[in-house]
């Protein structure tokens, strides 16, 4: 009878700190949040999970900041192409680069992806590692979103920060999983999202080990050496991680095979799609879109019952600088 | 005065837990390793890193375990070509399966870097990662060193194990960088080192991600994704850290470009080289031997101060099996 009671007590345990969700609002979502964490948190419970084996994979763009109207990374590329215009005359004659310089964003995304692997070649590589770094850093700290005129960094899901924290406080390690560039991410991922350069996993060009005057740099070339998007997503985990989350964070069907890859593991698993649904405080798209497009994921989300996050009614707030 | 005094106690510090030191005979090896660890931990020293900044880096063959007489995953997989030979009869006639086949481990090596490579693609290759950490969890469990008699994971260095272990106890994160399988080292690293999976970088096969009746798995491709060995171990830091390391642990000309990277980033660090110089105890060997070689590094060592350990001399003893 002790035992008894003992046991139910551990399955009212909802996981410490779930004060530490107050963008969210009561609801499903929340509820199978807390209900997770609490499960696999409770000591000697059914569903117990050691702290080691605590992983959670996040997407980033549109996970656990904006997208829209274009990637942000993109927004940095292309304003990078405007400051190294003047040491590339001929781009004002060539595509892509011809487009950029012209404003004519929706004549560089008439290139489809060949277009923007040039611009990214052309603005993410031909320099080290360091002055990469640099460089995303200080766009960072400077570059404000079109339609709010806040850092991007602004554009952070208040909701998402919140989860994150609670997750990290009940023993997880969270890691971004996202297609955007490992380098450009890291440059913000430590301050805005608490997690460190090495729990990011993201999409990469090559780079080459040099001496310099003795002195040791590492330059990226305009080689493709991963993409993290996809059937690319438990690719990465594995390569990066070793071991397969317990829990994972998407918003599109680039994240599929990662939230299948997850949930798939034997054990108690969690996982969630944020679902844009706020054409007000956000913005609204799902099946058809072009960034972000959730179409197969919102199938197999309610088939297998996963966690869906409609943000219009599941998050009290959606950005920290919205009035309350 | 009290300031003064009080810088003067801090540079004395020379970081908690050095007991933790016990393999380790008093010298200049020693004493140069408690020095560092004593002043990037001081509060207020001059020298001090945050813990975020404390990546530590540990090549892992010749390093925190023995190479001799070859790499412990050849081993593995000259074990895996008998097992499997059964389901490839044209082995009996092939090269190098066929030496391997006859235990004419000289006619293996004879065929060089193509016969390894072949060799690991044919045993590390055309399963599921799953199956691939079961087998070399199963290998690992079982096989036993030809000079020793032990489980290979005897044959981990002591000293290395309490050097680790006094790492982490002063806030370093630490990682193995090495030219071996990233997949079998994740096989013992966790149990043996205390590192987890995702603080464990090495070489790499491309792996694909499927759905098998609807379950997700990774297959492992007969392809190389990755060599993490000379100049692709800053690459590999780079790739999977993001930061640079303070201090680099290695023993051959292989390890050379990760240290120094290490050692040329900005503030103190640390770049310790083990050198094979007991031939009774362990083995000895340096600037002529075909596995470990360590030729550039020793005279690099020297022109930069780096700490050399002499094994003979400095550690006490060299295996937790060994008569104290």
């Amino acid at each position: 009878m002790a035992v008894a009671l003992g046991i139910a007590t551990i399955f009212a345990t909802p996981g410490i700190a779930q004060n530490l969700l107050p963008s969210w609002n009561d609801g499903a979502a929340k509820t199978a949040i807390v209900a997770f964490v609490g499960r696999v948190t409770a000591p000697g419970g059914p569903d117990f999970v050691p702290e080691l084996e605590r992983i959670a994979v996040f997407d980033n763009d549109g996970t656990l900041w904006a997208e829209q109207p274009i990637y942000f990374q993109i927004a940095f590329a292309l304003e990078r192409v405007k400051v190294l215009a003047p040491e590339h005359p001929e781009w004002q004659q060539k595509e892509p680069f011809k487009s950029v310089l012209a404003g004519d964003v929706k004549g560089v995304m008439a290139g489809g992806e060949h277009a923007l692997l040039e611009i990214i070649a052309a603005t993410h590589a031909g320099m080290t590692t360091d002055e990469f770094d640099k460089t995303a850093r200080a766009w960072v700290a400077t570059a404000k979103h079109p339609k709010t005129d806040r850092p991007y960094t602004d554009m952070a899901y208040q909701p998402m920060l919140e989860l994150l924290a609670y997750f990290r406080a009940n023993g997880f390690k969270t890691f971004i999983v996202s297609g955007g560039g490992i380098e450009f991410m890291r440059a913000f991922a430590e301050n805005v999202y608490g997690i460190p350069p090495e729990q990011v996993i993201g999409s990469s060009g090559k780079t080459k080990f040099e001496l310099r005057d003795g002195d040791p740099v590492l330059v990226k070339l305009p080689e493709i050496n991963f993409v993290d998007d996809g059937a690319g997503k438990p690719v990465g985990i594995q390569m990066h991680i070793g071991r397969r989350p317990i829990a994972a964070f998407g918003n599109s069907d680039g994240d599929l095979q990662m939230l299948q890859w997850t949930c798939s593991r034997p054990g108690l698993t969690f996982c969630l799609y944020v679902h844009h649904t706020d054409a007000e405080r956000e913005w609204a798209y799902d099946r058809r879109s072009s960034i972000g497009g959730l179409d197969k994921g919102l199938d197999e989300a309610a088939a297998k019952g996963w966690t869906v996050v409609n943000m219009k009614d599941d998050w009290k707030s959606i950005f920290k600088f919205e009035a309350r």
